[in-house]
């Protein structure tokens, strides 16, 4: 039997557990996989792009352990009432193909994008970075905010976006779920990215936009960039890339999707588990820029399930349901059709075919 | 919501509908989505392998739907009481990425290879075959033994396999299943293919095997090569594949998993679908010996998912299950967790980790 969680189920552990809670163990195991790089079985993701969207599936394995997430990108769902990202994903066992866990990965995908924010910019950005502007007020903003309040110190967040109504929501559920968090709506980008020590830009367009250029950078800034994550999808100006050294998660895949798209395929850019391991340096001067162009890796899903099946198991959470056979003699798949009357119906059926 | 389907509803719609009924709609669903191949964005599949098997993803889409499906090979698995193959998929609409059906696939691969493999012999066996070889007796077999009995006018199968248990749990299903089907067990493949006008090659082993020799060939025969399917993984003599026209899914995925692997990378193949379209000839002398060199291809799980949507649909089959979220408003995401008392642990934690 795979044990099902559904998006309630993960509504409850968040319930169980508090965010805070959640989100630095997902830090936690975050940092514990991705110091293990060289353990994993890395590919780009597989992308089926359509007119409005596209859909992609992100398989990753070690020695024990196979993860895959299904996940769409149609920024214009949200005028029909439905999410611009949808995901769900799977852990199996590597040794018998046999599927684990199949679980809601919506909630957890902006959970673990925010966690991985948080556990980049705890090595590039300045320690006493207190302000932090988020740029694109939509589904995943909430989560950045309060993890970056939670687990970073931020105080502050000044919010830019081209839907007042979207920075409207954002602060209302700020207020409520961290009063001690100030929020500063903002007219714009550039007011929103003064002053900030940190700089997130999460926007929904699928096109080549420019949310970021070097005239709002201020020295020291880190600069957070996870909206510029799919090919004809970029946030930032080709300067911003070129104004400090910029950190990826998976080189090969953010040449295809990140905002490293516009630059040249020599453009030097250090994968970000170097940095956490100690073979690269982060961040060398408190006023340099540092960028981390995030475009999502497949191992930031594994490191969600792997957490999700924990915490699942401490709760009790979860149903079993039957998405592969339980067979009493591996080699008779057919008796699991031996359901009553089934041998009587390919009976009753070849005498039809028959006739 | 999505639709769940586990194998009990799989065993549910074959006994409400029949066998035959399944494969047979089975059948016209292939057809219908071979005939209009140009229409699928197609790849071939994406597979992490291991020591001991392999996990693959299969994505394909059309304009409307997008499906994939997650299979295992792994041959030792039954040792350990699982079976080969485990699978799992899902059906989503390409304009929202909404998912709509999450299935189980392992009985359902069972009947769609059964069922692709009647297809394809519909037009490439003679129209007089009677009796059909089986070389190795697994968990497959007996889908592929009846599909062919119910559905081709198939009256004896020649049976043969390593395990000779495997072949005595196949003839008492057929007996009990299909009584009117002879049941001739051989002591080896040379017997077993010996005045078979078909022979299905169905083997489990990944190696480069020779299960099939030139030297068992007859004239006229229809060769039905399922189990060559995987790197590393073939069953039939390179000779075997001299010996006639060769037929396939998907050129691009066969000449790397199919038994075309051991061929040059110019030796000429069919795409099946230019046969059933009337763009290629099938069998052109009745004497001819024609191989369909099958391996699995995306398509046919995308035809499987449609009509278990459909038979699920007619019989009010399936769990609605919150794999994705529901919101009231698209871009409040977080609203999702509002759980009584999210809030409150949010505020608590911050609290906590302040402390």
């Amino acid at each position: 039997m795979t044990t099902l969680l559904t998006t309630r189920d993960i509504g409850a552990i968040v319930a169980a557990k508090g965010l805070a809670a959640c989100l630095g163990r997902l830090v936690a195991y975050l940092e514990h996989d991705f110091a293990r790089w060289g353990d994993f079985d890395k590919s780009a993701r597989v992308a089926s792009h359509s007119k409005d969207g596209v859909i992609e599936l992100m398989p990753i394995a070690d020695a024990r352990h196979y993860s895959f997430k299904y996940v769409n990108g149609h920024p214009k769902n949200t005028r029909a009432g439905l999410p611009t990202v949808m995901a769900f994903g799977l852990l199996a066992d590597v040794d018998t193909g046999r599927p684990e866990l199949l679980s809601e990965l919506t909630l957890t995908t902006a959970m673990r994008t925010a966690a991985t924010s948080v556990m980049v910019a705890r090595r590039l950005a300045r320690a006493d970075s207190r302000v932090m502007a988020v740029i694109g007020n939509g589904a995943q903003s909430e989560f950045q905010c309060l993890a970056f309040h939670l687990l970073m110190g931020i105080a502050e967040v000044r919010l830019f976006d081209v839907d007042p109504g979207a920075t409207a929501r954002l602060v209302a559920n700020l207020r409520a779920a961290a009063p001690a968090l100030r929020t500063t709506v903002c007219a714009g980008t550039a007011d929103a990215v003064r002053g900030a020590d940190i700089v997130t830009t999460i926007t929904a367009d699928k096109t080549n936009a420019t949310i970021l250029t070097p005239a709002m950078l201020a020295p020291g800034m880190h600069v957070n960039g996870v909206g510029g994550d799919c090919p004809g999808k970029t946030e930032l100006h080709a300067d911003v890339l070129r104004a400090g050294p910029v950190f990826v998660e998976y080189e090969p895949q953010s040449r295809i999707e990140g905002d490293l798209q516009q630059m040249p395929a020599d453009f030097p850019v250090t994968e970000f588990w170097r940095v956490l391991t100690g073979a690269a340096p982060g961040r060398t001067a408190a006023d340099q820029v540092t960028v981390f162009d995030s475009v999502g890796f497949a191992l930031e899903d594994f490191s969600a399930l792997r957490l999700l099946r924990d915490l699942a198991a401490e709760l009790g959470l979860g149903r079993r349901i039957a998405l592969v056979p339980d067979l009493a003699d591996p080699k008779d798949l057919f008796g699991a059709l031996a359901v009553p009357g089934a041998a009587t119906s390919v009976a009753a059926d070849r005498l039809a075919v028959a006739a």
